[in-house]
């Protein structure tokens, strides 16, 4: 099997899941238990908090663990909002490529009394920072703006976006799901005041993530309760998956820019190759995006017989965001870089884990080709577009 | 060591640990995603649903899996709030007794117009039906009373409230975090809309837990994002804690009846045993509380030194909820049932694991016997109180 969906969730390392295997076995107190053995928790609890801050430039006090990244984008984001609200701001600033964790809070947020205005991305799926700096309104209390996107893998020039946002006094969050442990992120460099991290995607388990807030963002609970992190987040501590979460973060960024090398290596070996398929675009910028990620439309193909087709020949991919599966709509992301509904429906995501290797990338190059060829010649679209009934859009 | 603060949280069962592995290592699909790892995480997940809900009598789809016992009761509560405010129906019943993930949600809604009467519980710590079926008004929308307390182990007659909320027509919540795998749950026959759960309570893992909503109750998200749990609760699963609590559960009810004959019996031995100490008094009813729960009050003590004294004993024991410590307030629940502020301050919660011996009762008394009095040898409150200078008051 070639697992080619590493942007939906990654494999755990062995360190991850070996940093968990005591936490669940033998040092199972409470960390807020008085006793050694919940001391020894609440101990193992701070030394993550301490690695995980480390990993991107930020104080250990500065982060707080939840329940993954879409916890932590909901209550960084609500928390922005409620800081604005109480200062008169009610204006918000984002994209048309944010993950739903994102737009579904600031739909929210709308209906509540909220502006929203969502920038258009360019062609290649990059914010134009120069539109951004347009949009500020001097009721504008929040940016959100992905530092990577899930589907195309566009990463976004953040550190200029960010530094838009403090020069006019407003905060900055980045849902950098995609990015952390995948590009350098440096929370100071970038100028950012709110992040969100998910650990299954660096190859750390399921159901725990962080959120970054910078020191004097006042947060606001999403979950009431108890007095866990210092009472901004209430729940007994979950201290297998965030000690393991820990681990995890530490070796992909230490492993970094050596993985990075070899990833953008393969990732342009894999686009060269599937250029070749005649109507096939690619999506999103071929530089500004993550070491791993490809993302492809084909005309004449349906996205869901190709990823069938492909899991039959044991490569598992995707056509966009695995939350969204299930859903008929084409990709939100897809459409706002200009794709056209039936073309987007023929999209294929492939992101490439660490252990990917050129024999790897190859197969996948011939399985597709293959795949695609064997769709088309069933493809009533396709034979009305080589019959020249319908134009060629690509 | 003998851990005696299993009400905090639990050793992972090694049947709990067993079932997550698989899903650590090999099976780490995301469950949205179509090709077969990914199919396989979702059967999983899914299979984990109906052992869940078959465990406390509800139907598969009637079951949420949330990030633990914290978020399921904010979401719990938020939801049924939501439905009572588009029905003009904005007074809630709680009672003075329940968790602060509970109490702080209701100050939040309290703060968003909601009306709360918080019932009091009589001196035993048990909630009177009668003065529900009195608290009751023509806009009341939700009841939520906890099955049983996480401090004194209390156990509310959770039929009948419930039975008094379905013949008003009022939704009536339970926070069961302290009572599912312990004592019998049957939401059916309980008259239950909403039950909140917390797998590492019942030797599952840390950081997952459920949400029980009676087909019809509309949940309202507290996390949005991604399709996820049909809409209801954004984020990629935790697989692999699901599988475990899943796993954890089935085995806590399996064993239910025998444990639970053990556990009673070892706890009345260690009531028993802490009675002879003077001026002690048992908080809670003696009967109506859980299996393995003991609470007591020692006039004369500060109760953080009675418990680094029994740690240095190799006894894990506990003044009250975990959730709390670190708060110099004494208890609210002690305080609910009549301890006046300076007893409250030296309690004592002791709470049997399954693994419990009747040795291991026998030394807690011991240790406790011999602790009290050391501490009382050097207490200023208790030199008073035997100089006759203050009443004693137990």
């Amino acid at each position: 099997m070639i697992y080619a969906d590493n942007a939906a969730t990654t494999k755990m390392s062995k360190t991850a899941i070996a940093a968990m295997l005591p936490y669940l076995e033998d040092v199972y107190g409470n960390p807020s238990s008085l006793y050694v053995t919940g001391q020894k928790a609440k101990e193992a609890l701070e030394n993550a908090r301490v690695a995980v801050a480390r990993c991107i430039g930020a104080e250990p006090r500065e982060i707080l663990f939840t329940s993954g990244g879409s916890e932590a984008d909901n209550q960084a984001i609500r928390s922005a909002a409620a800081i604005g609200k109480k200062a008169g701001k009610t204006h918000i600033i984002s994209d048309a490529i944010e993950h739903h964790a994102v737009l579904h809070t600031l739909k929210k947020l709308e209906a509540e009394g909220f502006a929203v205005t969502y920038l258009p991305v360019q062609e290649n799926g990059i914010v134009d920072p120069a539109a951004l700096e347009e949009a500020i309104r001097p009721d504008t209390c929040l940016v959100t703006i992905m530092t990577a996107n899930n589907e195309i893998g566009t990463v976004q020039p953040v550190r200029t976006l960010g530094e838009i946002c403090r020069r006019h006094g407003v905060l900055f969050h980045t849902d950098a799901v995609q990015a952390v442990g995948h590009i350098p992120v440096n929370v100071k460099d970038d100028n950012i005041d709110l992040l969100s991290a998910s650990a299954h995607k660096f190859h750390g388990p399921k159901g725990v993530g962080f959120l970054y807030a910078k020191r004097g963002v006042r947060l606001e609970n999403l979950i009431e309760g108890g007095a866990q992190e210092r009472g901004l987040r209430a729940g007994t501590e979950n201290v297998a998956g965030i000690v393991s979460m820990a681990a995890a973060l530490e070796e992909a960024v230490g492993n970094m820019a050596q993985n990075s090398v070899r990833l953008t290596h393969l990732r342009d070996r894999l686009i060269a190759g599937l250029s070749d398929i005649p109507h096939s675009v690619l999506n999103g910028d071929a530089a500004q995006r993550l070491p791993g990620n490809v993302n492809f439309c084909f005309e004449g193909i349906e996205g869901e017989s190709l990823l069938l087709l492909l899991d039959d020949k044991g490569i598992c991919a995707s056509s966009g965001s695995a939350c969204t599966s299930g859903s008929l709509d084409p990709s939100h992301v897809l459409l706002a870089i200009g794709r056209v509904h039936d073309v987007a429906h023929g999209s294929l995501r492939l992101t490439l884990g660490e252990d990917a290797t050129e024999a790897d990338v190859d197969t996948i190059i011939e399985a597709v080709k293959a795949v695609v060829a064997h769709l088309r010649s069933f493809s009533p679209v396709w034979r009305d577009l080589c019959a020249g009934k319908t134009a060629f859009i690509l």
